[in-house]
């Protein structure tokens, strides 16, 4: 029998990619976004298309307003800063524990599954510096998902917080996912996109996307604002 | 300066008195309440109408809807049983994972907030048998948090997961609400009250609120459906 097993899934590339290896595992992915206030909504309606294509056997979209508690670029007015990567202080797109509450949704619905296997494609070498992508918080988390639920209290719990991306640089997630058969088409990444969903090429999370394609060499098929970008740029 | 404390805040008995709690050790309550699907949507009305009267300096409700995972029957369609208290099984208003969601946004908040201290009213002695309510789900948490966060890759992280009831029994944490001046009209319990707002007085909350104020001793100012309970019921 198939196992099931819950994939954050976001609809980008580190997402994605999660998805088609814990299907390349033998599971069954339950996938789970977030309409969490962002500004960049283009992200769940793409997620929502995208999703059976990207094989998840279901998907099931959670309404949390994180406007309600602030903090983020990512979800109040704060500017999203452009062309700063690298910059070792953790940047204002940092969104307050967001993977803690996002994993803490996606224990839920993997107890109401029955299952104990959750992936997220969390990285912690080409990544933005967030706190909570680092492998310390990712076994303390499952530390206390083996207490927080009914089979913590029958003794049985044994969830495991699945991270395949963890120790890849953005260059690796790339190859792993063309190895894989992800469609980049079905991948979205920018921060910031302009109406037409064109991704900006500038934001953080543009700028890792189009590292992992430059070292992975291979040419990330998405349009951008200011015409397709180059491997050569 | 007054210390800031996000208190997890349902406008319950429970939360109410953490509240108490709270102020009696010097914090500012920052409230934070979830409209997460549960069907008593009054516990929210109240809730926003009681905070400020309770001593919140601010409250924040945040939009979480957790009916799109299920499994509980209070965000389904499940009957919420009845004078069923004692059954050793975890019942079926059990919600997966509920206080690590909540805790979680906690997190976040008391993030924004720059505080390290969050208040929860949970109870492991006249509990519903909810998994997580118990001391080593809340110590393991703690742990997770110093580890999600910006203070955790600073190296400061010193969460604090406040739970002042958790050796309580109900008869206690009533004495000790009315020790700290709680008003109990402002406090709601009932997970299925009638349309007016009254409470069945038979669910697992009312039946260990009213377990409560026998033992206590006191009179529940509350309206129940049947007239009003008497202490010698």
């Amino acid at each position: 029998m198939t196992k099931k097993a819950v994939v954050l899934y976001s609809g980008g590339l580190d997402s994605t990619t999660c998805l088609a290896v814990a299907r390349s595992e033998g599971f069954q992915p339950y996938a789970l976004s977030f309409r969490y206030g962002q500004r960049h909504c283009v992200e769940i309606e793409k997620a929502v298309r995208n999703a059976p294509l990207a094989g998840a056997a279901e998907h099931r979209i959670v309404d949390l307003d994180l406007r309600a508690i602030g903090g983020s670029a990512l979800t109040s007015d704060l500017a999203v800063p452009k062309n700063h990567l690298g910059d070792d202080a953790i940047p204002v797109t940092y969104v307050p524990a967001r993977n803690t509450i996002f994993l803490a949704v996606a224990l839920g619905w993997a107890e109401v599954l029955g299952t104990f296997d959750i992936f997220i494609g969390v990285n912690a070498v080409d990544y933005s510096g967030y706190p909570d992508c680092r492998p310390q918080f990712i076994a303390a988390f499952e530390k206390m998902a083996d207490l927080a639920t009914r089979a913590g209290v029958e003794g049985k719990g044994r969830y495991r917080i699945h991270t395949p991306l963890i120790d890849l640089s953005k260059g690796e997630i790339v190859r792993l996912a063309a190895g894989l058969g992800v469609d980049f088409t079905l991948t979205h990444s920018c921060y910031d996109p302009d109406p037409q969903g064109r991704a900006c090429g500038a934001c953080d999370s543009c700028l890792l996307r189009l590292k992992g394609f430059r070292e992975a060499g291979i040419k990330d098929p998405l349009p951008y604002v200011k015409g397709r970008i180059r491997l050569d740029d």
